[in-house]
């Protein structure tokens, strides 16, 4: 089992990583010093995978366990499933001292996490991420959200989890193409701030698709490390922060403009890298390298490259941008890099740059 | 303008009271380096009589100003108010520098404030508590909160104001029966943490009841002070900020048990902190003294003293004590008097004792 620590003072939590580690949810649990009753919140894609292996485990060690099923799906991140769970806890007799454990990918972590962070004000989460996006980035950090109809992760709060169990073997049931979605943001974090591991993975990037044992959890471990890392600096996204969004400005417009459907999250953010990307040789910060690179190995994780989406007037996905949460004043806000390994923060990016960035990205 | 600071570190804020403060809005946001654009929430009683005072005095600062108005009374405090109101603030497009400004009574506090607190993850509240309630309790110490069909204030959040701004000229408008609930809050201060408070307002409570301006501004100012006084010691509820609920564990399941109708917060507070006062006695914590001072005082107030609750079964008052977010493990927490000025927390109070002394309080 390899351990990441995350140093949050008295919100502090480890992030366990190994292939069978499921079954420790109740050693978890019991090393946390949970109250008796918990919540296992899951969707009807994992469920009947492992919620059995899990509700198992926290039974064994004497906790009572619920399980509650949320449709699969973005469009789980919703009002209604959120109020869904809120009384669902109260039927089950959740208390301050209950835990609600989300076990699945980044809809139920956001979904789950931010019920547990405003049910009675706010009690113990513990993240089970069962999708590579979601170990790598949702699961860790303390973000938690749903969706309006007008964006995503609209509504939220800051919620650290209490612990965080990561079994790689549960992603093997992933759809190749949702495993191909969460390497984006792997990638992601080579490019913002870890050349050699960008480079690792320019070498490694066939073996973590096949999920090759040791590779999946080194790549999982390093991502939750720099991660990790991040937040430890930048709990509350003052600063710092900012820079895990790289690729995600351009890539929440697109995912709001394709309605949430026809690409997957990973997808719009490996295309809001290559927006990013060209924003930043426009603006002379940086040469086609970069560009390149980011290319050739998204390409490699089987990620599109070029816009998938029926043609529309880029407009659209700029007002989208325009009302995103990032965006202050109205002004588009952009991630860009500098290298790779490097990032820098660009508040003030002209509306044309980033349209005509999405321009060269449509497909022919 | 009295100001009194409540300090909790980088959420530290000023809670500044005085008649006609309503018109310093403005200046208030100004000072706090507020972006442009703030949306005042406020209901259908106080909007009409308040809001345009609060907005001409921020669109006169240069603030771009909107007003949502929800229906007034506790039901407001629903997941659809919530909803609505995210979702308006997305139409009015408010940014992350953005300000809720909440005017109005305890249930437009904390309805507004849980909506700040999670739009976008957490944005400025301001509040400017309209009733006397909402001035000494609500607005001051971050707790924001919604009802669920189970119970009061299952859902919320810890989420400081930016600042409170109070103007007693707007209690004048008051319903008396409102005023007098607002002032079992009051009195609750002197019993739990300031004897010679409780003393001032044995000779004070009709100037106070009348809304004598030295008089009330002294009042809310003290109950300020105290409430900051424990809320800076403990922001998060962990523990001695537990004292504050005196009244309230007894007080939350009698207005449960009412459907929300019939009782006026303040007045479950009032017959609650009646109901502890006998089971204190009754475990020998303290002599009579303490029940017939507060009962004397509360009625002198316009309080009830007695439960003006239809006969019903005491059984069901407490299943929703059992059901209290301040329950743990099923017992029954109740916060008791040792004397005036002195309270302390019993975790494990025996349900029938509650049950007794809630017998005692039925009316004739």
């Amino acid at each position: 089992m390899t351990r990441v620590q995350v140093q949050l003072g008295e919100r502090s939590y480890s992030i366990d990583i190994g292939d069978g580690s499921l079954s420790s949810a109740g050693g978890v649990l019991t090393s946390l010093g949970a109250g008796h009753r918990c919540a296992v919140v899951t969707d009807a894609n994992v469920g009947p995978l492992y919620a059995g292996v899990v509700t198992g485990s926290l039974e064994g060690a004497g906790f009572a366990v619920e399980t509650v099923t949320v449709p699969a799906g973005e469009r789980s991140k919703s009002v209604e499933q959120l109020a869904r769970l809120w009384n669902a806890f109260v039927a089950l007799d959740l208390d301050r001292d209950s835990t609600v454990v989300a076990l699945g990918g980044g809809v139920v972590g956001d979904l789950a996490g931010f019920a547990a962070a405003t049910y009675m004000r706010g009690i113990r989460c513990v993240q089970i991420p069962t999708t590579m996006l979601a170990c790598v980035d949702s699961s860790v950090g303390g973000k938690t959200a749903i969706d309006l109809d007008a964006g995503k992760n609209l509504v939220g709060a800051f919620h650290q989890p209490a612990a965080v169990l990561i079994d790689p073997a549960t992603l093997r049931t992933l759809p190749k193409r949702q495993l191909a979605a969460g390497l984006a943001e792997v990638i992601k974090y080579g490019v913002i701030m870890d050349a050699p591991f960008f480079e690792r993975l320019e070498r490694d990037i066939e073996a973590l698709l096949a999920l090759k044992s040791d590779v999946t959890v080194e790549a999982i471990g390093r991502c939750c490390e720099l991660k990790a890392r991040v937040t430890s600096a930048d709990e509350r996204e003052s600063g710092l922060r900012a820079i895990l969004n790289y690729g995600h400005t351009v890539g929440h417009a697109l995912e709001a403009a394709s309605g949430y459907e026809g690409l997957l999250h990973g997808e719009a953010v490996a295309l809001g890298m290559l927006a990013a990307g060209r924003v930043a040789e426009a603006l002379g910060m940086t040469g086609p390298d970069v560009t390149s690179r980011q290319e050739a190995l998204l390409a490699r994780a089987g990620l599109p490259t070029s816009l998938p989406m029926p043609h529309r007037d880029a407009g659209g996905v700029l007002d989208v941008m325009r009302h995103d949460k990032k965006s202050r004043g109205g002004k588009i806000t952009m991630v860009l890099a500098v290298r790779i390994g490097e990032v820098k923060v660009v508040r003030d990016v002209k509306p044309e740059l980033a349209a005509k960035a999405l321009e060269t990205l449509r497909g022919g």
